[in-house]
């Protein structure tokens, strides 16, 4: 007999989000992710995503599905695939996120399906705590002024995350649409720490005024980068969020050229992020094996330094675990028998009436 | 907003097929197969499947985690992707099926998750299906006598759609647990044709006494193949539907080379299927391009030929689509609302409360 699925909604996730409060859910993940990288390789296994990209016969518009495996080899021992969808025209046209995901967890020693997990909120949330653990790394110490390129669902998590690792002092926020720039404001308003976000009419001017950079575009494959080089201070550190396409860029090739690129999981980066665009030897650590040589690295901090972030599955398990884990303790969620036998296992039909 | 998501468990796939009659379900799916064999292949588009290989480290048990992803590009236009898990240990350790499966389908406009279905039944029945498709091409026309090695779950299905293309006459089934050869004759008792099935105690000998052979089995990879070469009518089929994985094989290596090999997909077989062991000049076309080709081919009918099954997405995505329209007809099954989203598309934390 196996155990009924586990199925979390987006409201059920937002519900548990809400119960431990949004701060202390992304310092948990933060923590997790942490460790997670800190852990041996070995431990935590991830899969290349592979997927289907597209543009919509009726609309024309882009789109992109995608699964994202990882196995998780510890004592809880389970697999997780997200299947993550980007569709850039669904906030305009739908007025939904353009990435909606769900995690399923399957217990490896039947193939039985645990849970289901609407994920869209937490790819947001595990993206920018990823992000926050890079800053924490690679940023200079005190407090920061921070550009955002690309003011979405996105720059929410980053911009959270990130007061997790360092005071941020001063915010300067740019979108192609000039709305979203200016309503971000609102949408950051339940952060702990006042954060005065002030939209710029134009993206390429900050470069000099900032100390850490959040791109989280929507750029076109081919369009990019979505920010000039120019002057900056030494110490940039630059969160590239956006670049997750073959062709897409946000980054301009001088400055990836001079700078510390530190690729979530470089095969990846490779195939999609800024590192389509650099030759494999300028290519940095991976942000895991930094994590785990923090100090042989620790120099990284007072020069210009990039993560370059495709999105790494095993923060997606990591996600799911943590959130189903809290639903449990707090009874939310509902339990679907999707899978029932109960007769000769080798009966494909054992199911069946008559 | 999206739309709710619909789930259909492995009892409501019963369900339907139940209603349907399973001999009727079970040509539908064949006619549906039949034609997306035919059709374009820029019609369906599959991608190369992923997954984990482990053994379980508290039971030692060997386990597989899969996924099979497929697009349909027509008017209908959804993505599938099928969750396969692979557990041998499955019937004897937990009286479950040894191939547990669920197909998520999706929504290529939003990304939006349309619904979940339990694909364990239907993944027998379009194996099943698939195979039949295969005998009716290549096999000689006129009654048959089946050979059958393996007599579990999958056994019922080949010989369950077989009969739907040439009248079985009779049936000489080997498993190495004699008990599931023995219980083979109850479960295929719902066919409509009356068949004798005769249980064997050694596999080895029946090559020369049948005009079909199908190989079903759970041979751990480095342990096959199942059959020694010898003696056979000179227009002896075969369907290798378990070789599915790499260094896995059901056939000996004289006979396969000497036979007209069909791979369901190409690339899938010479990395999992009987076609590992081929020169890859020595395989035939594949079962779609046969189809398309009918005519050209028939002389195969006559001779020596393998039908190398190792699972081909699309036809995952088919028989959910089947399943779902006569659940939909049906009002079977239920729908959650997994993703909902009523507010600002660029705040992550719109759903939340405070």
């Amino acid at each position: 007999m196996l155990s009924a699925t586990r199925l979390l909604s987006s409201k059920d996730v937002a519900t548990v989000v809400s119960h431990l409060g949004r701060s202390c859910f992304m310092a948990a993940l933060v923590e997790r992710l942490s460790a997670a990288l800190r852990c041996d390789n070995q431990d935590r296994v991830s899969l290349a995503r592979s997927g289907f990209a597209y543009n919509h016969p009726k609309t024309g518009a882009q789109g992109l599905l995608e699964w994202m495996p990882a196995m998780d080899v510890g004592p809880s021992r389970v697999v997780g695939v997200k299947a993550v969808g980007y569709h850039p025209a669904n906030p305009v046209g739908h007025n939904i996120p353009s990435v909606l995901a769900t995690t399923s967890v399957y217990d490896p020693e039947t193939g039985g399906l645990n849970a289901i997990v609407d994920a869209t909120l937490l790819t947001a949330m595990r993206t920018g705590a990823m992000a926050a653990i890079a800053t924490d790394l690679l940023a200079p110490l005190g407090p920061i002024t921070v550009g955002l390129i690309g003011c979405g669902t996105q720059a929410v998590t980053q911009l959270q995350a990130m007061t997790l690792v360092r005071p941020v002092e001063q915010v300067l926020a740019f979108d192609v649409q000039p709305q979203v720039a200016l309503s971000l404001q609102s949408r950051v308003r339940f952060l702990d720490r006042r954060i005065d976000t002030q939209p710029l009419t134009n993206g390429t001017s900050m470069l000099n005024q900032i100390d850490v950079l959040c791109t989280a575009t929507t750029v076109e494959p081919g369009a990019g980068p979505v920010v000039m080089d120019g002057e900056h201070r030494p110490w940039l550190h630059i969160n590239a969020m956006g670049s997750d396409f073959p062709g897409k860029r946000e980054l301009p090739q001088s400055l990836i050229e001079r700078a510390l690129v530190v690729p979530d999981t470089r095969e990846q980066c490779i195939a999609e992020g800024e590192c389509q665009y650099l030759d494999p030897e300028l290519i940095g650590p991976e942000l895991g094996d930094l994590a785990k040589n923090e100090a042989a690295w620790s120099h990284a901090k007072g020069s210009l330094t990039v993560f370059d972030s495709t999105g790494w599955s095993v923060a997606d398990l990591v996600a799911a675990e943590l959130v189903l884990e809290h639903a449990m303790v707090l009874g939310i969620g509902q339990s679907v028998r999707l899978q029932t036998w109960a007769g000769d296992p080798y009966d494909p039909y054992q199911g069946l009436a008559g």
